[in-house]
């Protein structure tokens, strides 16, 4: 916009012919082009500078356009999300391992940042499900320092990615594998918290390990605390299906009562605040019968209370007695300093572009502002943090207007640690553990196998690769197994590309018509010479004139080594005695062939029909053999070898 | 051929009305379609077995037909290339760092193989530079045993491959990978030489530390050595100039002299011999000096004499009174079990290619033959051979006529065995250092890089990346990420791939006409997605009716993912107002997206032109944006946000 104001102004000063650009410094007069182009020039400065600040701090958009409308529609959305925000952190804290207080510590320096920094108006920026699950093992073996660290490097890599404009790595992760890993992190999680929601002892940060945990203390179940996780569960299952209930609009030929339109919208709203709900009933059924003397339910315990300190992320610490320096965190963090940032890029483009609306996603600033979320949230000892797809689903559909909702969120989110924590010690494991694996269940996406099957079998490969490999190696190694499956499968398409293969008669003459329907890559050079010499030795009639035409119309580009093959696939066909001719290949292919072999030259043509090409065929044929019929001796003995093979 | 005959024969049968097929079974009689088919089948079973006997072991298609005069051919040629095998084999083996007899164990048990297994006529198995070099660490760091079982090793890979049809990974290894890698192996070869070519100390394995010993023992230059390593070089070269002289066919208008003829044939043959007449005339002078008590060269000194002892590879060895089991030479070899192997069936492969005269190349009979080659090898302490571009082009042109020349290359390499491994003795190293400087100069392609350059500086990345990598880390890692750099250049190609966007007015309506040159993959479904979005938010002018077409002319193939961004690029652009229309897009790739979503089932369209495509645009879009406005809330502030994001 601002860019195309400044061009329109360029060409305004020119065609002025060099009148004074500048309307408030007197009247009309001659200017120098010199200055018109320096007014151009001064013009572009400033608007380039005012496009980057725009760009890069994105507050500066909405904020001089701020309304008390707008106040008021974001505040209700931040507040509604905080209400899902609180809970779900508590609960993806206990996923990490950490004490509950530190989903919160992470529930407000993301969503902050993000409003200064962040280019939609519907991401919430926090702690979720697979960003705990992938801190989990860091914090179970080298305790909770080593996640805030984590947080820290992470932000710093997302920003310096984001920076370097190298955001693109996330499309080599295909919708297949994201699934896989998806359902596999959802399946972990799940498995995870069975211990929790039956009251079982144990540790069990992996998926086989946690099946196996549970069944081997199965005889240990607590009778109250399943009762309290599975009812947990159901009261989350029925109020989730509450929100059908809202009335959207007017339905045409309906006449909807006010009772009912404020019914619809209640229920709503418990919908949205279903997981708070289930803590606070959770946390007043154990208060009291705490008050009353029993204590049936396994509780959360005793927390730290009040905000986080407030300081730099620790570069040492000591865990368990021994002192880790910078270097080893850093090296024991290993591969999660790459699958981290990428699993949050990832998550929270994926979400940017499905609430973006028809517009582009600046992929750059958004992940300059999840680096600066996560930089800022290590200073209050926050885990990695990205954009969470049910908090961003409930901003949304709150009616969230712009980024200044985080505001909203991240202050009752501080608000729940300056007054709550107290409360958090009466939190039932069992609710936390049933809240968690009720989002469980719709994070897995079976679904899509069905679908697979259906239409993209081979997608199910890297799919299947990515799930098993997650959920028995982990889910870094299932990430990099899958990405490297997918890709394996992109090289064998490039290696084995789709060729047309077909005998025609043109002119009395048999013409081995070869289309390849792309361009061609070096894997696949020597398959094309292979089929097309095949063909030619097993289809070929010997009394009759042969030729092969291969069709280069969908030829965009081939590189050195496929023109190379393709000079020894002329020379392969002039030992059979048999022609060939480059149909209709582009300009700059031409080029790439002529540079490898300027002596190509004459197998070129452009006619429109293969017969035109073919017309003078039989003369320079004649003359062809006779060079041939000299060179090509001894091949008698041998031509029965390999003339069966077909690649 | 032989299945051509079966299925005339099958068709005579029936065709015959079930007439007896048996013609010596007396009297022509009606016979049973049964017994008919029971003579099919019996003949196709037979049929089978001959065909893939002739193809697993082409000695049974050329020696039943092997005459006398083939034999002379063969007897010429098979010694010719055996006069360049001895002495490139002695000179292989001290690039390998083996005593030089290891060279001639190499030289004779592959030939033999091959006679039987080998499908063409030309390759000449042996030691080649490369694999010598490839082996050298192992043996300067272990000792011989290990390049013994390598080459064991080596071998059954080789034919595990073949068997399972795996060749096709060497398709992966391009052309600038190939020449950067034999470029980089020529010059290590060369520069390892230096120290011998001037008679100088020190151990050498890599180019680096090749080129600061020599500089390091400068002044310890040994004249004698120089001068004779630099006249055989000079001399290899001149006599390699030799050949031109040879007289070919009856040039027309001239006459050639029978003198001229036989002159010009002595030449050639002393150009091919020239490598066995340098190390004869080195070890004639030496002898001659040293009995008259002079010693001015550094020779090659005392090795074991005769046959090498025949019995299995080692499996387990003693080097510097260490003790390896088979385990720990195996994982000392580690990633050369894969190296050798692959490097082995690419220069195998591409000569079969080179030499195969328009005939398809049976890659896996090759590679049986290869892989037999060396485990048999192995038995008699054979370092790891391949087919070799040099011998082989010998043995051409020398005018073999079947694989049975290598019978007497192979007797001939055993008669200096039997015979000559006492005078080895006295060939001086300098004599050896440059002939192997020699061929090293040959195999260095400066012409590619100029040629790339002015054609395709593309592929120079990968060319210069495996030449830099392969002379600083090593040939192995050199080559790994040589194909490592290339692979990522097709998945860029991929990633990125050339999709043609203009604006076109069709019926008064602004239409955006997209058309990718090529399938889509899933690294490239975000980018095109982006690329539309940002030009529809670019461009549109939205006082009038804009519409995208996406043209699938040249889409044969797109996975899930592409699908569904497809889907939700379709969501993206009804945000927009801009209706989306699948143009032309072929059977199977609509059927994948229908899969993944029936609802775009309206967005297809077929018609020849554009304009039809759009006639009913009109009512559709009004009615579309009717339902759109109530959906699209709150988009108005956010507007500017990332609109100017061009990806």
């Amino acid at each position: 916009m601002e860019l195309d104001d400044c061009c329109n102004e360029t060409k305004a000063c020119l065609d002025n012919g060099n009148k004074n650009p500048y309307p408030d410094d007197g009247p009309e007069r001659e200017v120098s082009s010199q200055e018109c182009g320096a007014y151009v020039r001064s013009q572009l400065a400033s608007m380039c500078a005012r496009h980057t600040l725009a760009r890069r701090l994105p507050i500066t958009q909405w904020l001089p356009r701020y309304t008390w409308s707008l106040f008021l529609h974001d505040l209700m959305a931040g507040l509604t999300v905080g209400m899902t925000a609180i809970p779900q952190g508590i609960a993806y804290a206990v996923v990490a391992g950490l004490a509950p207080q530190y989903g919160l510590y992470s529930g407000f320096m993301g969503s902050f940042v993000y409003v200064f920094f962040g280019s939609t108006k519907d991401i919430t920026v926090g702690p979720t499900a697979i960003m705990a699950l992938m801190t989990q093992s860091y914090v179970l073996n080298f305790g909770p320092d080593f996640a805030v660290l984590l947080t820290f490097l992470s932000g710093c890599i997302i920003a310096v990615l984001g920076l370097l404009q190298l955001g693109f790595v996330v499309d080599f992760i295909s919708m297949p594998v994201t699934v896989g890993f998806t359902s596999a992190a959802a399946i972990t999680i799940a498995s995870s918290q069975l211990k929790g929601l039956f009251g079982l002892k144990g540790r069990s940060d992996k998926f086989l390990d946690s099946i196996i945990n549970f069944f081997e203390h199965i005889r240990e179940v607590k009778g109250w605390d399943s009762a309290l996780g599975v009812s947990t569960i159901v009261a989350l299952l029925l109020m989730q299906r509450l929100s059908v209930l809202r009335v959207k609009g007017n339905p045409p030929g309906q006449t909807i009562s006010k009772f009912r339109r404020i019914f619809g919208n209640t229920m709503w709203m418990v919908s949205l605040a279903r997981n708070a709900i289930v803590v606070f009933f959770g946390v007043g059924l154990a208060y009291v019968l705490y008050i009353n003397g029993h204590e049936p339910f396994s509780l959360t315990g005793k927390i730290e209370e009040g905000f986080p300190p407030f300081g730099l992320p620790p570069f040492n610490t000591v865990f368990k007695n021994q002192t880790y320096n910078f270097v080893e965190m850093t090296s024991a963090l290993g591969s999660s300093l790459i699958a981290i940032p990428l699993i949050s890029i990832l998550e929270s483009i994926a979400i940017a572009k499905a609430f973006s609306k028809g517009k582009a996603v600046d992929a750059t600033q958004e992940m300059i502002a999840l680096g600066l979320g996560n930089m800022a949230g290590s200073f209050v000892r926050s885990m990695p943090v990205t954009g969470s797809f049910t908090r961003t689903a409930v901003n949304n559909a709150s009616g969230v207007r712009t980024p200044a909702g985080g505001i909203f969120t991240g202050l009752l989110v501080m608000g729940a640690l300056g007054l709550l924590t107290s409360t958090f010690y009466f939190i039932p494991k069992a609710t936390l553990s049933g809240l968690i694996m009720t989002a469980m269940f719709f994070m897995i996406d079976y679904h899509v196998v069905s679908l697979l099957w259906r239409t993209k079998r081979i997608d199910l490969i890297p799919l299947g690769a990515t799930f098993l490999c997650c959920l028995l190696i982990g889910l870094e190694y299932g990430m990099i197994v899958g990405i490297a499956v997918n890709l394996l499968i992109l090289l064998y398409h490039s290696a084995r590309p789709p060729v047309d293969m077909k005998w025609v008669v043109v002119n009395g003459c048999n013409v081995l018509l070869v289309t390849p329907a792309q361009s061609l890559a070096f894997p696949s050079a020597e398959y094309v010479r292979e089929v097309i010499v095949a063909d030619c030795n097993q289809h070929r009639d010997e009394s009759q004139q042969s030729a092969v035409v291969i069709d280069g119309a969908n030829l965009f580009n081939i590189d050195s080594t496929v023109a190379k093959v393709v000079k020894l696939l002329s020379e392969d066909l002039k030992m059979l005695e048999v022609p060939i001719f480059l149909w209709r290949w582009p300009q700059q292919v031409t080029y790439t062939l002529l540079g490898i072999d300027p002596k190509m030259k004459p197998f070129f043509r452009n006619g429109p029909t293969l017969d035109l090409i073919l017309t003078a065929l039989e003369n320079r044929v004649r003359h062809e053999s006779e060079v041939l019929t000299e060179e090509d001796t001894g091949a008698s003995v041998m031509k029965a070898n390999g003339s069966q093979h077909i690649p």
